[in-house]
C-alpha cells in the first residue's frame, strides 16, 4: 500500500482526459495535475524547448509526495520522455507505449491509424513503438493541428469540426484501418466527430484510457495502489490565469471541478 | 537623418505583415525583426505573462542600434504597451492608435468593426480609442480565435476558412459596419475571404499599413529618415527552431526570405 498522489502533467488542459480515465479505473488515488498553461502549445516547440519544459514539469510535480507521474502528453512522451526518463529517479508513463499495445490487441486487419499534433507525428513515436511490438502492422499516420485550436474554442461537433476532420481522416479511411489511435489528451472531445467520420467499426484507442489501465496494472503489481477505494482527491495547478480552467477544465473531466486551482511559477523549477 | 534601424516584434510570425508594409512605405530603413515564436501565443495569456514577454522582447531589440520599436502584435500593443511605454526611452509604436485614426478617416456611417484575438477584444483597446477620438463611432467588436490557427496551418482561402469566417463575421455585416479594423497582424492573410463576406465596399483596414505610415510621419518629422532611399535590409530573430520560418515568414512578407534567421534565447533579457 502507497497513499502517495500521483503526478500528471501536460502542455495544458488536454491531459484531464487521462484524468478522467485515472478517476474512473483508480477511484481511491490522489492526484496531483500541473497543466503548462503559460506555455502551451508544445507541439510546435522544437526538440530542445520541449525537454527543458518538461524537465521543469517534472522538477515541479517532484515537490509533492508523488509515487509515479504521468506524461499526459503526446508531444511530450514521445519528444521528450525517451531522453528524461533517467534524470528522475520515479516511475514514468507516457502516452505512447501502452496505447500501441491496446490499438494492436484491437486490430485485426493490421491496419491501424494514428492522429496526433505536427510534433508527435513527425517523430514517428507511436509508428515505431506499434512497429517494434508487430512487425507485421501497417501505420498510418496523420497529422491534425486544427484539432487542438478546434476544442479549445468549443467547436466539438460544428460543421466546421466535421469539416476539418472529414480533410484529415479521409486518407485513414480510404487506407481501411480497423483501429485509430487519438494520439493526443484533447482528441477524446472530437470523438463524437471521428467516430462518424470513420464509421463505427472502426475502434478508436484513447491514450488516457490506455495510459490509466497500465498505471493500475503498475501499481498493482508493485503493492503501490492507494489504501482507499474511493475518495481520491485531485489538485490543480497551471502555469497562466486561473480564469478559464474552471470552465474548459470541466468540459475535459467530464464533470464540475469543485477544488481550487492553484497558479505557479514553471520557470523557476 | 539617422541610420540606425527600426526594431519590430510580434508574438510570432504575424508581425511580417506589418514588416512587408514598412518595407513598402519605407524601403530605404534597415529592420530589425524579433518574432517570439517559442512563447506564442500571447493571446491567450494572462496581462502579468504577456507584459514580463513584452519587457524581455523590447529589452532584447535594445541591444541593438535602433532608433525607435514598432509593436506589431495586437494583444502586446493593447494589453502591454500602456504599462510599459514610460520604462524605455525610445519611441514606440503599436498597431491600435494609427489604426483608429484610419478607421475614423474612411467610415462614412460611423459603424466600424474590429476583429482581433480573444486577449485585445477583451481589452476594449481599439473601441476605447476609436470613441476616444469619435464619440459618435459605434463600434461593433468581435473575438475570432480561430483565424491565428487557420492562417498558421496555411487556410487563407479554404472551404473552412470561409465558413469559420463567416460565423465570426456574420454580425457585423448584419450590423452594417462600412469599415473594419483587421487588428491581428495574421488577418492580412485571410484579407481575400474577409472581402468577400463583408462585401467589397467594406473598407479593411490593415493595422500593419496604419502603422508604417505612422512611422513614416514620425520618423520625417524628427529628421530621423534613413539616409538611403531604399535597400533597407532585414535581420530575423527568433526564440524557437528556425526550420519553419523561412517558408511561414515568406507567405506573411510575400517574398522570399533569402537573409539568415537566428534563434536566441529570450528568457535572459
Amino acid at each position: 500500500m502507497d497513499n502517495r498522489a500521483i503526478g500528471v502533467f501536460d502542455s495544458g488542459l488536454g491531459g484531464l482526459t487521462a484524468v478522467k480515465q485515472l478517476m474512473e479505473v483508480l477511484p481511491g488515488e490522489d492526484i496531483v495535475y500541473f497543466g503548462d498553461t503559460g506555455r502551451v502549445p508544445y507541439g510546435t516547440r522544437s526538440k530542445d524547448t520541449i525537454i527543458k519544459y518538461v524537465m521543469q514539469d517534472i522538477a515541479f510535480l517532484k515537490t509533492f509526495n508523488i509515487k509515479m507521474i504521468v506524461v499526459a502528453c503526446g508531444t511530450a512522451s514521445t519528444v521528450a520522455l525517451p531522453v528524461v526518463r533517467d534524470k528522475f529517479d520515479i516511475c514514468m508513463t507516457g502516452v505512447v507505449d501502452e496505447a500501441a499495445v491496446c490499438a494492436i490487441e484491437a486490430t485485426k486487419n493490421n491496419k491501424i491509424g494514428v492522429i496526433a499534433t505536427s510534433a508527435t507525428i513527425k517523430s514517428d513515436a507511436f509508428k515505431k513503438k506499434i512497429q517494434t511490438l508487430e512487425p507485421n502492422a501497417n501505420v498510418f499516420s496523420q497529422a491534425c493541428p486544427l484539432f487542438v485550436p478546434l476544442v479549445e474554442n468549443g467547436h466539438f461537433d460544428s460543421e466546421v469540426a466535421m469539416l476539418v476532420a472529414k480533410e484529415y481522416l479521409e486518407p485513414l479511411k480510404e487506407a481501411g484501418v480497423d483501429t485509430l489511435v487519438l494520439g493526443c489528451t484533447h482528441y477524446p472531445l472530437l470523438r463524437g466527430v471521428i467516430q462518424k467520420i470513420m464509421g463505427y467499426d472502426v475502434t478508436l484507442i484513447d491514450v488516457g484510457e490506455a495510459a490509466s489501465k497500465h498505471v493500475k496494472r503498475y501499481l498493482e503489481e508493485n503493492d503501490m495502489l492507494s489504501p482507499k477505494k474511493e475518495g481520491g482527491k485531485c489538485s490543480y495547478f497551471v502555469s497562466d490565469s486561473v480564469d478559464n480552467f474552471a470552465h474548459l477544465g470541466s468540459l475535459f473531466l467530464e464533470r464540475q471541478i469543485g477544488e481550487m486551482v492553484n497558479k505557479i511559477d514553471i520557470e523557476k523549477y
